[in-house]
């Protein structure tokens, strides 16, 4: 591909100078440039390409970054990053001390805010707003660019609340392409459809009613269109909301017609838009179909049965029972806190609900957990996909906070399944009956047999087990990184020292067990892939500390810090986590 | 007071007895009742007045507890109790082992879910409508009572997002009284305030676009007008929507003059309403007020200075700043998640921001803190007021979670001061400049002394404070119990043993402090108003494990376990903290 204007393009000042006749042979080549980068070194596709025309218009129309631009969610910001003097350094990306997938303050002064959950840019906005009108700047720009599935979200009707109220110099850019990973759900979905449509909503809408200087929608891959309402738009005051209509995927046909393969497809043809074929014929599965298809399983035999996600049916492999029992899975959208409590809802009329909710986004509805579901004791299963570190979406995504926030909540059990086998088990004892609340955490990517299908055991509330004897040492884990242990343990030359034991239960504590370790060993160590400080590890040392043992206990987790994006090896290596790390730790230990 | 009907009425069967024409005489009884009761014994006044009618009609419409009845947040459920079997125990309300304040599944069948914090009504009857649905009971009831304050937050507005495309039996009942605990704010609360006044809205509203069938406004206090619409949306399939207008306080003149004071307005002459007086010339301040003044103080000096609250304007007394610098203090009503954000927004722009949300409701933020603050290391200063055991509010409303939720976030400071003096004097220091941000917690209720002001002193981040020697066991304490442990010593016969260490930095911790603590003693008590499960004493004991101290540490606070309602002073001794216990464990450590 040869380039003729991008390649002189470093950043927006360099695009300002450009004729706007120019613009949309510029939008072809971002549009090439995303393409052909993405191809090889993967990522997230679909949603930068829809935004190209929109991305080109912004950055000429406004003054970044005096101006400030805030991107919702973040994946659709590749062609902000190029554009904003990160062409050269895009081929890095997501990588381990490459730029984020996402923007971020840290990595540049055109990243207003930094993002990677959903929902939350009109209020980040409005605060930047609010704070210029503060300092009398009343000609600075504050644009929060969010997608039709993000807005769903309360928090974002938060913000709208708030701002309709203020004079704020706020444009909220709707960037409506009737998706988020998923299609998008919901009556506001299916209402912002008949606005699209025409049906009579355009002079008596609902973002008027919240007081906000509503225009659109207008063709968002028009850039006359958006250009000339954006320059329209920098002389209205006050709060303004634009409604773009934009095609995820834009320009590569196959995106287009495939929108949720095509969020993040992997390597694929640049030129054709195929995917590249992979050779997952034998590899194990990944622990989300795991889940997917046994509760498609589990379901089909016991009508009481309800899957839940919030937006993720394609990443939870809740799909598997949506597309076979429809009835009784539902995605919500972008919802966590209702999920939650829908789910605790259900549960009071007896329903056995799984709501599936990656562990960092669980945190965006801590308190219904706790407050609708455990101090009600009501037994709802909520299953933590992408627990622990997931690689490259980097630090906002990684489900490490999860062992610490829930261990401290009355009446909830925590279970982290060691493997594929511990996890069908653990999904199929549940549905057996529980009378408190659960939370079950496993991690991205892949199990560890090929061949995982097997008949269902029941797996006994509270107990741990020992996966090794040894003489001198024990090594307790929970979770997956167990696994790491006992290649761990394997490696070593002289392993007969190290007892391994892996707690399943992270709560309630197999207390007969550790009564029985702590007797036997002087040294313990913990592993988990949770944060140190309050996780796994903080609660044996809990228990040791109320018996009044006195041992030598080390805690091996993620340390007290962000982590930032690479592969799951880099960083677990990072943390000293992975194999090598821990071999090595032991080998230092046993000879101490 | 002589009562003729409620005197016969002790639940919704009996009710249904009556004549529609009695309805009225029988709301006039209850709302009799309430005011005598809540006269004497305290409690939430004004928003089960407003809803007397409401309740009375419900219940008569309705078959509860067959159909699911859910009062939002449930300040309003008083007549609510006292209709469904719980008259003759009404006068426990609030206290210790007597009827909880809010509604609870625990206490009665009648309750079909408990509240405490607000908006989660919709999702939860949603789920139970669904249930039904699933369970092929199509004539099931489902109701939730929401207020308009309440709606406005984020979750409602997911709920109904939901709701609106499924043909969940759900009717939604909006209570729009313009008023939650302080005026209703926001663009929502504009919009139903226009369509009360008749303004074009009532064809082609907000709520009919979420895809609800939506009547009224009617209202509230005509018993034969609800009914008749009640009856009417009986029969009415799929989702629906009854707006509803009442007035907060109805029937007692000074609490419908005086609607913020009179919604808790604690004892007041029930005949003529008006408050008994409170001797509290002579009393230490509360910590809000500490809080609310030295703000205001503060930002007359400081213009960075901004103060955020999500609907605590009384409550965290913020009002006095919003009341004399309005343009910097912002009541965003309960959202949460948007304050945090918000606040975040402010601050990449370099204001000050006090964001005040109770310890409880951070809960609801929780994602926003570890994601739009701690990620991006910006110094925003979270003032968590309520924190500790809250007392009669009960379960959902003790803030006893946050130091075990907050203690993982990495960048993140938490401070808990021992008194107002430290409170007055953190909250000067860190407007004096911070890198990063920090979390202070203070309890509900009054401070040490009754001459609290004093001139401002800097407080040296991460250092702890030796309160008082002793020879042979440390005790660490932090924030306020640290009081408790000061008295308990001093009555201590002989407490030469005990040294008293105060640390109001929970995190960082006073490592330098820490080392010459655990070299001087053998055994270590910690001291905390807060869960142990992760909290203050884990922190020390990760301390210890992490420096191979081998010690006996003996970790105090709330145990693994909801704590319900009582005086603050009833549950401290629950949870074995108050001044007794301490002084009973202290000299069973002196003796051993």
């Amino acid at each position: 591909m040869k380039s003729n204007l991008l390649e002189y393009i470093n950043s927006p000042i360099d695009l300002r100078q450009l004729n706007e006749a120019q613009l949309p042979q510029l939008a072809q080549e971002l549009r090439d440039f995303i393409i052909d980068i993405v191809a090889v070194k993967e990522g997230h596709l679909g949603a930068s390409l829809g935004v190209v025309e929109l991305t080109v218009a912004l950055h000429y129309v406004f003054d970044t970054p005096n101006d400030l631009l805030l991107w919702d969610v973040g994946h659709q910001a590749y062609g902000h990053k190029i554009l904003t003097e990160r062409k050269a350094v895009f081929h890095t990306n997501r990588q381990l001390k490459g730029i984020s997938g996402f923007p971020k303050r840290s990595e540049s002064i055109y990243d207003a805010f930094g993002v990677g959950h959903s929902s939350t840019s009109i209020s980040a906005a409005l605060g930047m707003a609010i704070a210029s009108n503060l300092k009398g700047d009343t000609e600075k720009q504050h644009i929060a660019v969010i997608g039709d599935a993000s807005i769903a979200s309360g928090m974002a009707f938060e913000g709208l609340n708030h701002a309709g109220v203020t004079d704020a110099n706020l444009l909220v850019i709707l960037n409506d392409n009737a998706i988020g990973i998923d299609p998008s759900v919901g009556a506001l979905k299916k209402y912002l459809t008949a606005v699209k449509k025409g049906k009579n909503h355009r002079q008596n809408n609902m973002i008027k009613s919240l007081n906000f200087d509503y225009s659109g929608p207008i063709d968002g891959h028009d850039l006359t269109t958006i250009i000339k309402e954006l320059k329209r738009l920098k002389n209205v005051k006050g709060p303004k909301f634009l409604h773009v209509i934009t095609t995820k995927g834009k320009g590569l046909q196959q995106a287009e017609d495939n929108q949720v393969q095509y969020h993040a497809p992997g390597k694929f043809d640049a030129s054709t838009g195929d995917l590249l074929p992979k050779s997952e014929e034998h590899l194990p599965p990944k622990y989300q179909d795991i889940f997917g298809l046994t509760l498609l399983d589990l379901a089909k035999k016991n009508e009481k049965i309800i899957g839940i996600t919030p937006a993720m049916p394609s990443g939870s492999s809740l799909k598997f029972m949506m597309n076979e029992i429809p009835s009784r899975a539902f995605d919500v959208g972008i919802a966590e806190q209702h999920a939650v409590t829908l789910a605790a809802g259900m549960a009071t009329q007896g329903m056995i609900v799984y709501c599936n909710i990656y562990s960092t986004f669980l945190q965006r509805a801590y308190d219904q957990v706790i407050h609708d579901v455990a101090l009600q004791n009501l037994p709802v299963i909520f299953c933590l996909d992408r627990a622990g570190l997931v690689g490259e979406d980097g630090a906002t995504h990684h489900g490490v906070f999860d062992l610490a926030y829930l261990r401290c909540i009355p009446n909830l059990m925590i279970y982290a399944p060691l493997n594929e086998i511990e996890l069908q088990n653990i999904l199929y004892t549940v549905q057996l009956g529980i009378n408190q609340p659960i939370a079950i955490r496993y991690p991205r990517g892949r199990g560890e047999f090929i061949d995982w299908k097997s008949l269902y055991k029941k797996i006994p509330f509270g107990k741990a087990i020992c996966i090794k004897e040894g003489t001198s040492i024990a090594v307790l884990s929970t979770g997956t990184i167990g696994n790491n242990v006992i290649k761990a343990i394997e490696r070593l030359e002289e392993n007969s020292y190290f007892a391994h034991y892996h707690f399943g239960f992270v709560k309630p504590l197999d207390e007969t067990l550790l009564h029985a370790i702590f007797n036997q060993f002087k040294t313990i160590i913990t592993i988990e892939d949770g944060v140190v400080t309050g996780g796994f590890g903080t609660a044996i040392l809990e228990f040791s500390a109320s018996h009044n043992y006195q041992k030598i206990i080390k805690t091996l987790g993620i340390p007290d810090t962000f982590i930032e994006q690479g592969t799951i090896t880099e960083l677990q290596y990072a943390c000293k986590i992975d194999v090598k790390s821990l071999k090595d730790f032991f080998s230092t230990h046993k000879i101490s």
